[in-house]
C-alpha cells in the first residue's frame, strides 16, 4: 500500500521523513501565493502545504472541498507561533499532490453537521459520516465489538447465530411479517430476541454463548428507538445469579478499559427493586448524582392534611430555589408521569412559604431536619399510591438533572445492578396476575413457597437490570429450569397447561430433555455505545439509521414493490379501507 | 462456579485430587454391583465410578440417560489394562452425584445421530446439537468468528452494521420482502447482501470495513442453500488489487492457524479464470488433486474425424481403467453439464481399443505422449464449442474424483486465487452484452480501452475468487470509482444514463462526492466452516437450519398468521388462484 501511515498516527517520530498520505480535502485556502489544503482520514487532519514552484501546485491547484487526494511530502514541524498542538504542531510540505477523485460540492458544510436539519443528514449519510464526530462514534462501537469478542472468546462463550427467518409468536410487541414463496399463504417472523434460542442452546449442551443479535420490534417508533437494534445477548449453564453478574462485572470493566481507558469501580453497586423505586422512582436511577428521595409518609399519617394523611406514600425530594416558572414545569412533569399536581414548599428560616406550607406548619422542623434542604431550597413532594407517587417523583428528579446540570458533579460513567424485581405484577387493566420479564425468569428460591398465595406480588425475580447513566443497558435473567417451577409459573399468570403449551409449543418439549439451570442477560449495544460515546441519540452510533417514521432517508426504503413481487409470495396491498 | 473445570480440561494434573463436574449423562451402566456414568460436556467425556456403598449412589441409581448432572469425586487413573487413551485412561471415584435435572427419553439416540432421517435431527435439533461432531462444529465456528475479528481489527478494520430493512431492488436474486406497517402499501427488503453500504462506508471514509453480514436470497433451495446465511464481508479504500489478496492470504492463514492448527503456504496459487476452465472445466477447480485436461484441438484439425475436426476445443482427461458401466455413468454426468456425449479410449500398448479408437489411429502415439494414459487406462474427451467442452469435462473430472477417491492422497486445504474473469458476457439469451460480477467492478486499467470495441468480450476484470478444495469460499473486486469508466461500464450493458439512475439511484449520486479507489470481498463463511469442518452440508455448521422447504422444523417456521396481524401491515393473503 501506498499509505505511509494513517494521518493520525504521524508524530515526532516522522519529522524529516517524506510521508505518503491519502485522504479528503476538508478545506483548501490560497494565502500568498501558497495553497493549504486540510487533509483528512479516519484518524485525523493535517495541514499540507504547497510552494508555487512545487510540482504539486498543478495538483494541488485543482483541488476542491471533499477532493480524494494523495499527498507526498516532507513532513515537519511548524514555525513555532503556528503551532496549534497535536497534530497543528506540523505540517507536509507538499512535492506530490494527486486528484484520485473528484466531488461534486457537498449539500451541507461537515463541519456544521451539527447544525443540519437530521433528515438532511440522513440523506446523505454517506456524506455526514465524514464528520470526525461520527467516525468516532463508529470507531467507539467498533473497538467495543472487538472488545467483547475478544472478552467473551477468552472465558469460553460461544458465538452461535440464532436465525432470522423464524416463527410470530402472540407474545410481546408486534412482530415484523415475512412473507413465504415457498408455502404461500404463511409467513417468517424477524425475531424480536434469540430469548428461546438462546436458551435451547443451552439445552443443547453450549454452556456458554453469546451473539451481536440484531432483533426486530415494530412498534411506534419514540424519539429513540430503532425498528432494528442489536443486542449483545448472552446465556449460560450450570449458574447462579452471582456467577452472572460476577461474569458481566468483568466483561463491562474489559469493555470501558479496552475502549474508553476507563477503569470501572467493581463490584458494581446493587440496589433492589424497590430500595431504587422508592429512593429514585426508577428502576434504573441515574446514580452520577444523589438527589434521592426522602419518606416522609410518616409525619403526615395522623394529620390533618388528608392527601398526605391518606396517601399510601409521601416522598419529598430537595431541591435548590426554584422559580415559579419551574416548578410550574415540573408540575407538568408530575403530571405526565401519573401524579394528579406537584406539592411544593420553600424554605424560609426555620419555616416553609409557598405552596402548602400552611398545611405543614406542625412538620416544618423534621422536614427540614430529614432533607436538609437549604435556606430558600424548595421541597417537591409526591404523595398517592407508592409506585405512581414515587414514578413521578422520579421524573420530576430527571427533570432537576437537565434544569440544573446535576450529573455534571458526578463521575463520568455511573454503573450499577438494580435486583429483586417483582416474580408477578397485578395488571390493573386485565384484573390478572401478569409476569414482569417473561414466563421463564425463575423466582428467588427462597420465594417459591408463595406461588399460588396472597402475597405473591412479593415474591422476587432472580432477575437483574445492568443500569449505566440512568439508561437500562442490559438485563437478564436466571431461567427456569424445574418443570414443576415452570408449571406453578404458569399456574400463576392463569395459563391452564393446554394454553401453555399453545404458545411456547416446542420450547416447552425441549425443557424436559435435560435443561441445566442456566441464565443470561442481553445488553441493548446501541444505547450502550450511545452512552459511551456521550452521543445524544442511538441514531448517532448507527451508521444508517431509520427515522421515526420507520424510514431509511437514502436508499428511500420502504417504497413500493411491483404487484408481480407479491404476487410472487402469495400477498396483496390491502385496499386501504380494509386496513 | 462449583465446577472445577470442563471435563475436556482434566488430566494428569488433576490425579488424585476432588473434582465436581456438570454435564449430562450419556449412558448408565450397572455392572458387579457398581454403577458406570458417561459423563458429557461440550468438551469431552469422562467415566464416572459409583460404588454401592458410596453415598453417590442413591443418586447415581436414579440416573438415565440425558439426566443433567453434577458429580463431585476423586479423578484417578483407571487400571492399566483398562486404559483407553486420552480422557479414556482416567475415571471419577464418584462421592457425590446430584441429579440437576431429569429427562424424558430422547426420540433417537444421540449417538447414532448420523444414520438419524435429517428431518428428525432438525425437530429435535437441540437434541442433535448434543451430538459430539454438531458440538465441535459449532466450536470451531465460533473460533474461526474470533479469529476473523482479532485480526481484521487488529488490520484497523472496523466493524459496521448495515441496515436489515432495506429497499427492494430488481437486480439479483428475489428479495424477501417485509410489508411496512407505518408506511402502508410499502415494503422492505431483506439485504441480499452489504454491497452498497459498504461501497457507501468507503465513500464514508471509514477506510476499512469488516462485518459477519446474514444475508437473505428468496430463491428455490437447491440440495445446500438457505434463504439466509453469512458472509464475512471486508471492504478496503486506496488499495490495488494485490493489497486486497496480499491481506485476505494473511487473514485466512490466521484463521487456519487459529482454528485448525494448520499453516497454508503462502502465496496462495494463482490462476487466470481462462486458464482454469482450460484446464479444469471450472472457476472453482478442486486442485487437491491433478488430473488436469490436455488440449489436443490440434491433432484432430486437418483430420478425417469430423467432430472433433470442426469443435471448437478438443480436450482430454487420462482416467484409470474403467468399466463400461463407469463410463455410461460419466458419460451421464457430460450430458447433464451440456456435453452431447463423452468419447473415450482405453489404452492397449501402443494404440487404443473402444470407444473411438478407429477415428484416432494417427493421433495415438500423440495422445499417449500428451496425457501419460497408462496400459488400460481410459482418455475421456469433450470437444465443442470451448467452454461448454470444458464444462462438461470438468464435472466428469469431479465424478472421477469422488469414483476414486482422488482428493484423499493430496493435502487437506488447498486454496487458491482464480483472477481475470471476464469484465462483460455475452448472454446468448437476450443477445446482450451484460456484467459478469456486478456494473461496478472494475476492469483491468490495461483494458478500459476495449469498451464499446468488438474486442469487449476479452476484457479482464479486476475481480478474484477464492477457492478451497473446490468452493468458491470468497469473491470479490476492485470497484468502479471514476464515473466515467462507471459511464462507459453501463453504456458497454446497454444501460441509459436514465436507466442507471432508476436502478441505482441514490448510490451514483453518492459515488460523485469523493469516492475513493477501493475494493473488497466477501467470503461464504457457512460455507468456509463447512469446508473447515470437513461437513457434507452448510446445514451441519448453522445452528438452526432450515430443510430445503424452506422450513424450520423444530420452530414450525414459517407458519400461517392472525389476519389481523397481516391487516396491521397492509397486506391480505392472495387467493391461491391469484397467485
Amino acid at each position: 500500500m501506498k499509505r505511509s501511515c494513517y494521518i493520525g498516527e504521524l508524530g515526532e517520530a516522522h519529522v524529516g521523513r517524506t510521508v505518503t498520505l491519502q485522504g479528503w480535502a476538508t478545506r483548501r485556502r490560497d494565502l500568498g501565493g501558497l495553497i493549504f489544503i486540510e487533509l483528512r482520514d479516519r484518524s485525523g487532519t493535517v495541514q499540507v502545504e504547497v510552494e508555487p514552484d512545487s510540482p504539486a501546485f498543478a495538483g494541488a491547484d485543482a483541488v476542491r472541498s471533499e477532493y480524494v487526494l494523495e499527498v507526498e511530502g516532507r513532513f515537519r514541524l511548524r514555525p513555532e507561533a503556528q503551532r496549534k498542538g497535536g497534530l497543528g504542531d506540523y505540517e507536509v510540505m507538499a512535492s506530490r499532490v494527486a486528484v484520485l477523485n473528484a466531488a461534486k460540492t457537498p449539500p451541507f458544510e461537515l463541519d456544521k453537521g451539527d447544525a443540519v436539519a437530521e433528515d438532511i443528514r440522513l440523506k446523505y449519510r454517506y456524506l455526514d459520516l465524514r464528520r470526525a464526530e461520527m467516525q468516532r462514534n463508529l470507531i467507539l462501537r467498533s473497538k467495543a465489538v472487538a472488545a467483547v469478542t475478544r472478552f467473551l472468546d477468552g472465558e469460553g462463550f460461544l458465538q452461535v447465530e440464532t436465525p432470522m427467518l423464524t416463527k410470530s409468536t402472540p407474545e410481546g410487541a408486534r412482530d415484523f411479517l415475512v412473507p413465504s414463496r415457498l408455502n404461500p399463504g404463511e409467513f417468517y417472523a424477524l425475531p424480536q430476541s434469540p430469548q428461546l434460542f438462546k436458551q435451547l442452546l443451552m439445552i443443547s449442551g453450549i454452556d456458554r454463548y453469546y451473539q451481536l443479535a440484531r432483533c426486530f420490534r415494530d412498534e411506534d417508533l419514540r424519539a429513540d428507538r430503532q425498528p432494528d437494534f442489536t443486542q449483545l445477548d448472552m446465556e449460560m449453564s450450570f449458574v447462579t445469579q452471582e456467577d452472572v453478574l460476577e461474569l458481566q462485572e468483568r466483561l463491562l470493566s474489559a469493555v470501558f478499559r479496552d475502549v474508553l481507558g476507563v477503569e470501572l469501580a467493581l463490584p458494581f453497586p446493587r440496589l433492589s427493586y424497590r430500595e431504587a423505586m422508592d429512593r429514585y422512582g426508577s428502576d434504573k436511577p441515574d446514580l452520577r448524582f444523589g438527589s434521592s428521595f426522602v419518606d416522609v409518609t410518616d409525619l403526615f399519617r395522623a394529620g390533618a392534611f388528608q392527601a398526605f394523611a391518606e396517601a399510601g406514600a409521601v416522598k419529598v425530594l430537595a431541591a435548590p430555589e426554584l422559580t415559579r416558572r419551574q416548578i410550574d414545569e415540573l408540575e407538568r412533569v408530575a403530571k405526565q408521569n401519573g401524579a394528579r399536581g406537584l406539592a411544593w414548599l420553600r424554605r424560609a428560616g426555620d419555616g416553609f412559604t409557598g405552596g402548602i406550607s400552611k398545611f405543614v406548619q406542625e412538620q416544618a422542623a423534621a422536614l427540614i431536619g430529614r432533607t436538609g434542604v437549604q435556606e430558600g431550597g424548595t421541597l417537591l413532594f409526591a404523595a398517592g399510591e407508592w409506585k405512581r407517587a414515587v414514578t413521578a417523583l422520579g421524573a420530576v428528579r430527571l427533570a432537576l438533572r437537565d434544569l440544573f446540570d446535576l450529573a455534571a458533579g458526578g463521575p463520568p460513567f455511573h454503573v450499577s445492578w438494580v435486583l429483586d424485581f417483582p416474580q408477578l405484577e397485578f395488571d390493573e387493566a386485565s384484573g390478572a396476575w401478569t409476569y414482569m420479564h417473561h414466563p421463564f425468569t425463575a423466582p428467588h428460591p427462597d420465594d417459591v413457597s408463595l406461588f399460588g398465595t396472597p402475597g405473591q406480588g412479593e415474591m422476587r425475580a432472580q432477575a437483574y437490570d445492568l443500569v449505566l447513566n440512568g439508561f437500562e443497558v442490559g438485563g437478564g435473567s436466571i431461567r427456569i429450569h424445574d418443570p414443576e417451577v415452570q408449571e406453578k409459573m404458569f399456574a400463576a399468570i392463569g395459563f391452564t397447561p393446554e394454553q401453555a403449551a399453545e404458545k411456547f409449543g416446542f420450547f416447552l418439549d425441549a425443557l424436559a430433555y435435560g435443561t441445566p439451570p442456566h441464565g443470561g442477560i442481553a445488553w441493548g449495544f446501541d444505547r450502550l455505545v450511545m452512552v459511551m460515546a456521550g452521543a445524544a441519540s442511538i441514531r448517532e452510533v448507527i451508521a444508517f439509521p431509520k427515522n421515526n417514521r420507520g424510514a431509511d432517508l437514502m436508499a428511500q426504503a420502504p417504497s413500493p414493490v411491483e404487484d408481480a413481487q407479491l404476487a410472487e409470495v402469495g400477498v396483496a396491498v390491502r385496499d386501504s379501507g380494509a386496513v
